[in-house]
Protein backbone atom coordinates (compact mmCIF):
# COMPACT_ATOMS: atom_id res chain seq x y z
CA UNK A 1 0.00 0.00 0.00
CA UNK A 2 1.36 3.46 -1.00
CA UNK A 3 1.18 6.61 0.52
CA UNK A 4 -1.43 7.66 -1.13
CA UNK A 5 -3.83 4.77 -0.58
CA UNK A 6 -2.54 5.05 3.22
CA UNK A 7 -3.95 8.76 3.15
CA UNK A 8 -6.91 7.87 1.66
CA UNK A 9 -7.85 5.17 3.98
CA UNK A 10 -7.38 7.45 6.80
CA UNK A 11 -8.99 10.66 5.71
CA UNK A 12 -12.27 8.13 4.66
CA UNK A 13 -12.32 7.42 8.66
CA UNK A 14 -13.62 10.94 9.25
CA UNK A 15 -17.25 10.76 9.54
CA UNK A 16 -19.36 11.25 6.65
CA UNK A 17 -16.45 11.18 4.21
CA UNK A 18 -16.72 8.13 1.89
CA UNK A 19 -13.82 6.49 -0.21
CA UNK A 20 -14.36 8.90 -3.40
CA UNK A 21 -14.32 12.01 -1.72
CA UNK A 22 -11.35 11.00 0.52
CA UNK A 23 -9.61 10.52 -2.67
CA UNK A 24 -10.24 13.69 -4.29
CA UNK A 25 -9.23 15.56 -1.26
CA UNK A 26 -5.82 12.73 -1.10
CA UNK A 27 -4.96 14.15 -4.78
CA UNK A 28 -5.90 18.02 -3.89
CA UNK A 29 -3.47 18.05 -1.00
CA UNK A 30 -0.82 16.03 -2.60
CA UNK A 31 -0.78 18.77 -5.46
CA UNK A 32 -1.51 22.15 -2.81
CA UNK A 33 0.64 24.41 -1.87
CA UNK A 34 2.91 23.30 1.23
CA UNK A 35 1.89 26.32 3.15
CA UNK A 36 -1.57 24.73 3.58
CA UNK A 37 -0.34 21.43 3.65
CA UNK A 38 1.42 22.67 6.81
CA UNK A 39 -1.42 24.62 8.08
CA UNK A 40 -4.17 21.74 7.94
CA UNK A 41 -1.57 19.01 9.40
CA UNK A 42 -0.79 21.58 12.32
CA UNK A 43 -3.97 22.31 13.25
CA UNK A 44 -5.30 18.80 12.69
CA UNK A 45 -2.14 17.73 15.48
CA UNK A 46 -2.54 20.24 18.08
CA UNK A 47 -6.60 20.70 17.92
CA UNK A 48 -7.14 18.12 21.43
CA UNK A 49 -4.11 20.66 23.02
CA UNK A 50 -5.53 24.17 21.83
CA UNK A 51 -9.32 22.81 22.42
CA UNK A 52 -10.84 22.80 26.01
CA UNK A 53 -14.21 22.80 27.67
CA UNK A 54 -15.43 25.81 28.86
CA UNK A 55 -15.49 25.95 32.77
CA UNK A 56 -19.06 27.41 33.23
CA UNK A 57 -21.25 25.79 30.30
CA UNK A 58 -18.83 23.07 28.74
CA UNK A 59 -18.56 25.00 25.35
CA UNK A 60 -15.26 24.06 23.43
CA UNK A 61 -12.86 27.15 23.90
CA UNK A 62 -9.51 28.03 23.61
CA UNK A 63 -9.63 30.10 27.09
CA UNK A 64 -10.72 29.14 30.24
CA UNK A 65 -13.86 30.58 29.84
CA UNK A 66 -15.28 30.52 25.95
CA UNK A 67 -16.64 33.88 24.59
CA UNK A 68 -20.09 33.32 25.34
CA UNK A 69 -19.78 33.04 28.82
CA UNK A 70 -17.59 36.21 28.72
CA UNK A 71 -19.37 38.28 26.98
CA UNK A 72 -20.51 41.29 28.28
CA UNK A 73 -23.64 41.71 25.95
CA UNK A 74 -24.76 38.09 26.47
CA UNK A 75 -28.82 37.78 28.67
CA UNK A 76 -27.83 36.25 31.35
CA UNK A 77 -31.34 35.39 32.56
CA UNK A 78 -31.62 32.93 29.82
CA UNK A 79 -29.81 29.84 30.02
CA UNK A 80 -30.09 26.90 26.92
CA UNK A 81 -29.49 23.54 27.91
CA UNK A 82 -28.04 21.41 25.09
CA UNK A 83 -26.58 17.86 24.74
CA UNK A 84 -23.08 18.72 23.12
CA UNK A 85 -20.97 21.37 23.22
CA UNK A 86 -20.90 21.24 18.91
CA UNK A 87 -25.00 22.14 19.45
CA UNK A 88 -24.02 25.59 20.80
CA UNK A 89 -21.99 26.31 17.77
CA UNK A 90 -25.37 25.65 15.62
CA UNK A 91 -27.67 27.70 18.11
CA UNK A 92 -24.88 30.44 17.62
CA UNK A 93 -25.00 30.07 14.01
CA UNK A 94 -29.38 30.96 13.85
CA UNK A 95 -27.90 34.68 15.40
CA UNK A 96 -31.76 34.02 16.85
CA UNK A 97 -30.56 33.17 20.50
CA UNK A 98 -28.66 36.07 22.86
CA UNK A 99 -28.65 34.42 26.19
CA UNK A 100 -26.07 31.90 27.89
CA UNK A 101 -25.94 27.71 26.91
CA UNK A 102 -25.19 24.78 29.38
CA UNK A 103 -24.15 21.49 27.47
CA UNK A 104 -25.02 18.69 29.76
CA UNK A 105 -22.41 16.74 27.76
CA UNK A 106 -25.16 13.39 26.62
CA UNK A 107 -28.27 12.41 27.37
CA UNK A 108 -29.89 9.88 29.67
CA UNK A 109 -30.22 6.37 28.36
CA UNK A 110 -30.53 4.31 30.81
CA UNK A 111 -29.66 0.71 28.64
CA UNK A 112 -25.82 2.25 28.00
CA UNK A 113 -25.98 3.39 31.98
CA UNK A 114 -26.07 6.78 31.72
CA UNK A 115 -28.04 8.37 34.37
CA UNK A 116 -28.07 12.25 35.49
CA UNK A 117 -24.92 11.54 37.42
CA UNK A 118 -23.12 10.81 34.47
CA UNK A 119 -24.35 14.18 32.84
CA UNK A 120 -23.11 17.95 33.42
CA UNK A 121 -26.45 18.22 35.33
CA UNK A 122 -25.17 19.06 39.00
CA UNK A 123 -22.93 21.72 37.53
CA UNK A 124 -26.70 23.19 35.43
CA UNK A 125 -28.39 23.25 39.24
CA UNK A 126 -25.94 25.41 40.79
CA UNK A 127 -25.66 27.36 37.97
CA UNK A 128 -29.56 27.92 38.21
CA UNK A 129 -29.37 28.30 42.03
CA UNK A 130 -26.35 30.82 42.09
CA UNK A 131 -27.54 33.12 39.48
CA UNK A 132 -30.42 35.07 38.40
CA UNK A 133 -31.77 32.82 35.66
CA UNK A 134 -35.80 33.13 34.22
CA UNK A 135 -35.86 30.63 31.60
CA UNK A 136 -34.39 27.73 30.83
CA UNK A 137 -34.95 26.47 27.36
CA UNK A 138 -34.56 22.61 26.39
CA UNK A 139 -32.47 21.75 23.60
CA UNK A 140 -31.81 18.50 23.51
CA UNK A 141 -32.82 16.85 20.50
CA UNK A 142 -36.08 15.34 19.67
CA UNK A 143 -35.04 12.00 19.88
CA UNK A 144 -36.24 8.75 22.51
CA UNK A 145 -33.29 9.75 24.45
CA UNK A 146 -33.24 13.95 24.17
CA UNK A 147 -37.31 13.55 25.22
CA UNK A 148 -36.52 11.77 28.02
CA UNK A 149 -34.07 13.83 29.18
CA UNK A 150 -36.23 16.88 28.42
CA UNK A 151 -38.73 15.65 31.04
CA UNK A 152 -36.54 14.59 33.64
CA UNK A 153 -34.93 17.73 33.81
CA UNK A 154 -38.46 19.62 33.24
CA UNK A 155 -39.03 17.72 36.57
CA UNK A 156 -35.83 18.46 38.71
CA UNK A 157 -36.44 22.32 37.57
CA UNK A 158 -40.55 22.77 38.29
CA UNK A 159 -40.47 23.70 41.45
CA UNK A 160 -37.64 26.51 40.58
CA UNK A 161 -39.28 29.76 40.14
CA UNK A 162 -38.41 29.71 35.50
CA UNK A 163 -40.01 29.81 32.61
CA UNK A 164 -39.14 26.06 31.18
CA UNK A 165 -39.65 25.54 27.14
CA UNK A 166 -38.65 23.36 24.48
CA UNK A 167 -37.48 23.82 20.95
CA UNK A 168 -40.38 23.48 18.89
CA UNK A 169 -40.66 20.45 16.76
CA UNK A 170 -42.43 20.26 12.72
CA UNK A 171 -41.89 20.52 9.42
CA UNK A 172 -38.38 21.85 8.33
CA UNK A 173 -38.88 25.45 6.64
CA UNK A 174 -38.96 24.36 2.97
CA UNK A 175 -40.11 21.04 3.71
CA UNK A 176 -43.39 19.66 2.06
CA UNK A 177 -46.41 18.06 4.47
CA UNK A 178 -46.42 14.91 1.43
CA UNK A 179 -42.59 14.11 2.89
CA UNK A 180 -43.43 14.49 6.25
CA UNK A 181 -43.70 11.49 8.46
CA UNK A 182 -46.90 11.13 10.74
CA UNK A 183 -44.93 11.64 14.13
CA UNK A 184 -43.81 15.13 12.89
CA UNK A 185 -46.56 16.57 11.71
CA UNK A 186 -48.29 15.32 14.56
CA UNK A 187 -45.59 17.24 16.86
CA UNK A 188 -46.17 20.08 14.48
CA UNK A 189 -50.18 20.17 15.31
CA UNK A 190 -49.61 19.80 18.49
CA UNK A 191 -47.67 22.76 18.66
CA UNK A 192 -48.88 25.12 16.59
CA UNK A 193 -48.58 28.50 16.86
CA UNK A 194 -51.18 31.89 16.38
CA UNK A 195 -50.25 33.20 13.01
CA UNK A 196 -49.72 37.46 13.62
CA UNK A 197 -48.80 39.86 11.69
CA UNK A 198 -44.99 39.43 12.73
CA UNK A 199 -44.79 36.24 11.92
CA UNK B 1 -11.98 33.29 15.77
CA UNK B 2 -10.75 30.26 18.32
CA UNK B 3 -9.18 27.10 17.24
CA UNK B 4 -12.25 24.77 16.53
CA UNK B 5 -13.19 27.41 13.73
CA UNK B 6 -10.12 28.01 12.53
CA UNK B 7 -9.87 23.89 11.84
CA UNK B 8 -13.28 24.01 10.29
CA UNK B 9 -12.39 26.60 7.87
CA UNK B 10 -9.18 25.02 7.45
CA UNK B 11 -10.97 21.77 6.27
CA UNK B 12 -13.48 23.51 4.56
CA UNK B 13 -11.12 24.50 1.81
CA UNK B 14 -10.95 20.79 0.83
CA UNK B 15 -12.55 19.81 -2.49
CA UNK B 16 -15.78 18.31 -2.11
CA UNK B 17 -16.34 19.05 1.64
CA UNK B 18 -18.50 21.78 2.60
CA UNK B 19 -19.06 24.08 6.19
CA UNK B 20 -21.09 21.32 7.38
CA UNK B 21 -18.96 17.99 6.43
CA UNK B 22 -15.81 20.39 7.84
CA UNK B 23 -17.47 20.91 11.32
CA UNK B 24 -18.67 17.23 11.44
CA UNK B 25 -14.93 16.12 11.15
CA UNK B 26 -13.52 18.93 13.22
CA UNK B 27 -15.38 17.85 16.18
CA UNK B 28 -14.63 13.71 15.69
CA UNK B 29 -11.06 15.15 15.79
CA UNK B 30 -11.48 17.01 18.85
CA UNK B 31 -13.20 13.44 20.36
CA UNK B 32 -11.14 10.87 18.21
CA UNK B 33 -7.98 9.06 19.83
CA UNK B 34 -4.72 10.87 19.85
CA UNK B 35 -3.32 8.26 17.43
CA UNK B 36 -5.48 8.83 14.91
CA UNK B 37 -4.87 12.36 15.14
CA UNK B 38 -1.26 11.65 14.95
CA UNK B 39 -1.37 9.88 11.78
CA UNK B 40 -3.50 12.29 9.86
CA UNK B 41 -1.55 15.08 10.63
CA UNK B 42 1.35 13.21 9.63
CA UNK B 43 0.52 11.88 6.55
CA UNK B 44 -0.81 15.27 5.27
CA UNK B 45 2.20 16.86 6.10
CA UNK B 46 4.70 14.08 4.28
CA UNK B 47 2.68 13.56 1.46
CA UNK B 48 4.18 15.53 -0.98
CA UNK B 49 7.70 14.46 0.28
CA UNK B 50 6.93 10.66 -0.07
CA UNK B 51 4.99 10.33 -2.97
CA UNK B 52 6.49 11.15 -6.54
CA UNK B 53 5.81 10.65 -10.24
CA UNK B 54 6.85 7.48 -11.85
CA UNK B 55 9.65 7.95 -14.07
CA UNK B 56 7.93 6.01 -16.68
CA UNK B 57 4.23 6.50 -16.66
CA UNK B 58 4.01 9.31 -14.68
CA UNK B 59 1.47 7.56 -11.82
CA UNK B 60 1.80 8.30 -8.20
CA UNK B 61 4.51 6.22 -6.12
CA UNK B 62 6.73 6.26 -3.21
CA UNK B 63 9.43 4.55 -5.32
CA UNK B 64 11.36 5.52 -8.33
CA UNK B 65 8.81 3.33 -10.54
CA UNK B 66 5.04 2.45 -9.89
CA UNK B 67 3.70 -0.63 -8.94
CA UNK B 68 2.15 -1.23 -11.80
CA UNK B 69 5.34 -0.41 -14.45
CA UNK B 70 7.40 -2.88 -12.18
CA UNK B 71 5.01 -5.67 -12.15
CA UNK B 72 5.98 -8.35 -14.47
CA UNK B 73 2.56 -9.89 -14.52
CA UNK B 74 1.10 -6.87 -16.63
CA UNK B 75 0.83 -7.04 -20.42
CA UNK B 76 3.77 -5.01 -21.78
CA UNK B 77 2.16 -4.76 -25.18
CA UNK B 78 -1.18 -2.55 -24.05
CA UNK B 79 -0.61 1.28 -22.41
CA UNK B 80 -3.54 3.13 -21.50
CA UNK B 81 -3.18 6.78 -21.68
CA UNK B 82 -4.80 9.22 -19.04
CA UNK B 83 -4.94 12.84 -18.23
CA UNK B 84 -4.05 12.61 -15.04
CA UNK B 85 -2.25 10.29 -12.25
CA UNK B 86 -5.22 9.90 -10.23
CA UNK B 87 -7.51 8.27 -13.55
CA UNK B 88 -4.44 5.29 -13.33
CA UNK B 89 -5.82 4.42 -9.81
CA UNK B 90 -9.87 4.67 -10.50
CA UNK B 91 -9.00 2.46 -13.96
CA UNK B 92 -7.09 0.07 -11.58
CA UNK B 93 -10.30 0.20 -9.60
CA UNK B 94 -12.46 -1.66 -11.92
CA UNK B 95 -9.65 -4.20 -12.09
CA UNK B 96 -10.80 -4.97 -15.84
CA UNK B 97 -7.82 -3.64 -17.07
CA UNK B 98 -4.43 -5.32 -16.87
CA UNK B 99 -1.99 -3.70 -19.19
CA UNK B 100 0.40 -0.35 -18.82
CA UNK B 101 -0.61 3.06 -18.28
CA UNK B 102 1.12 6.67 -19.18
CA UNK B 103 -0.74 10.07 -18.00
CA UNK B 104 -0.13 12.96 -20.27
CA UNK B 105 -0.43 15.33 -17.32
CA UNK B 106 -3.53 17.44 -18.79
CA UNK B 107 -5.26 18.32 -22.07
CA UNK B 108 -4.68 20.19 -24.65
CA UNK B 109 -6.28 23.72 -24.54
CA UNK B 110 -4.91 26.50 -26.61
CA UNK B 111 -7.05 29.04 -24.58
CA UNK B 112 -5.29 28.29 -21.38
CA UNK B 113 -1.80 28.06 -24.12
CA UNK B 114 -1.22 24.29 -23.24
CA UNK B 115 0.15 22.39 -26.18
CA UNK B 116 1.74 19.55 -26.63
CA UNK B 117 4.92 20.52 -25.41
CA UNK B 118 3.78 21.74 -21.86
CA UNK B 119 2.24 17.59 -21.68
CA UNK B 120 3.82 14.45 -21.49
CA UNK B 121 3.53 13.09 -24.98
CA UNK B 122 7.43 13.54 -26.25
CA UNK B 123 7.64 10.32 -23.51
CA UNK B 124 4.91 8.59 -24.95
CA UNK B 125 5.94 8.58 -28.62
CA UNK B 126 9.29 7.60 -26.79
CA UNK B 127 7.88 5.03 -24.93
CA UNK B 128 5.96 3.87 -28.28
CA UNK B 129 8.47 3.96 -30.28
CA UNK B 130 11.14 2.07 -28.41
CA UNK B 131 9.06 -1.04 -26.71
CA UNK B 132 6.28 -3.24 -28.41
CA UNK B 133 3.17 -1.81 -27.97
CA UNK B 134 0.19 -3.03 -29.97
CA UNK B 135 -2.38 -1.47 -28.43
CA UNK B 136 -3.03 2.10 -26.98
CA UNK B 137 -5.83 2.99 -25.27
CA UNK B 138 -6.93 6.56 -24.77
CA UNK B 139 -8.70 7.13 -21.50
CA UNK B 140 -8.92 11.15 -21.80
CA UNK B 141 -11.85 12.42 -20.61
CA UNK B 142 -15.00 12.79 -22.91
CA UNK B 143 -14.57 16.47 -22.51
CA UNK B 144 -14.20 18.93 -25.27
CA UNK B 145 -10.73 19.04 -24.40
CA UNK B 146 -10.47 15.51 -23.68
CA UNK B 147 -11.85 14.77 -27.00
CA UNK B 148 -9.54 16.95 -28.74
CA UNK B 149 -6.24 15.36 -27.19
CA UNK B 150 -7.66 12.08 -28.30
CA UNK B 151 -7.99 13.42 -31.74
CA UNK B 152 -4.61 15.08 -31.26
CA UNK B 153 -3.36 11.92 -30.35
CA UNK B 154 -4.62 9.72 -32.84
CA UNK B 155 -3.29 12.19 -35.59
CA UNK B 156 -0.11 11.43 -34.46
CA UNK B 157 -0.02 7.74 -33.40
CA UNK B 158 -2.07 6.68 -36.82
CA UNK B 159 1.18 6.06 -38.83
CA UNK B 160 2.30 3.67 -36.19
CA UNK B 161 1.41 -0.10 -36.60
CA UNK B 162 -0.98 0.49 -33.70
CA UNK B 163 -4.65 -0.28 -32.74
CA UNK B 164 -5.81 2.64 -31.04
CA UNK B 165 -8.80 2.85 -29.17
CA UNK B 166 -10.99 4.73 -27.35
CA UNK B 167 -12.92 4.35 -24.06
CA UNK B 168 -16.83 4.33 -25.14
CA UNK B 169 -19.60 6.85 -23.75
CA UNK B 170 -22.64 6.38 -23.02
CA UNK B 171 -25.44 6.01 -20.61
CA UNK B 172 -23.96 4.88 -17.28
CA UNK B 173 -24.47 1.60 -15.67
CA UNK B 174 -28.00 1.89 -13.73
CA UNK B 175 -29.22 4.70 -15.66
CA UNK B 176 -32.06 5.76 -17.13
CA UNK B 177 -32.76 6.97 -20.44
CA UNK B 178 -35.44 9.45 -19.41
CA UNK B 179 -32.80 11.15 -17.42
CA UNK B 180 -29.56 11.12 -20.06
CA UNK B 181 -28.93 14.14 -21.60
CA UNK B 182 -29.02 13.89 -25.70
CA UNK B 183 -25.43 14.16 -26.24
CA UNK B 184 -24.15 10.80 -23.81
CA UNK B 185 -27.62 9.65 -25.32
CA UNK B 186 -26.60 10.07 -29.24
CA UNK B 187 -23.08 8.76 -28.69
CA UNK B 188 -23.94 5.86 -27.06
CA UNK B 189 -26.36 5.24 -29.97
CA UNK B 190 -22.94 5.78 -32.69
CA UNK B 191 -20.95 3.81 -30.28
CA UNK B 192 -23.93 0.44 -29.90
CA UNK B 193 -22.30 -2.39 -29.64
CA UNK B 194 -23.53 -5.79 -30.95
CA UNK B 195 -25.30 -7.80 -28.65
CA UNK B 196 -23.86 -11.30 -27.81
CA UNK B 197 -24.48 -14.46 -25.22
CA UNK B 198 -21.07 -12.94 -23.70
CA UNK B 199 -22.51 -9.60 -22.84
Amino acid sequence: MNAIEELIRTIAKLPGIGRKSAARAAYFLLNTSPGYLTELSSQIANIQQRIRPCKICGNYTDSPECGICSDPGRDRSVLCVTEQPRDIATIEHTREYNGLFHAIMGVLNPIEGIGPEQLNIGSLLTRIRENDIKEVIIATNPTVEGDTTALYLLKILKDHDLNITRLASGIPVGGDLEYSDSVTLAKSLRGRIKLTDEF
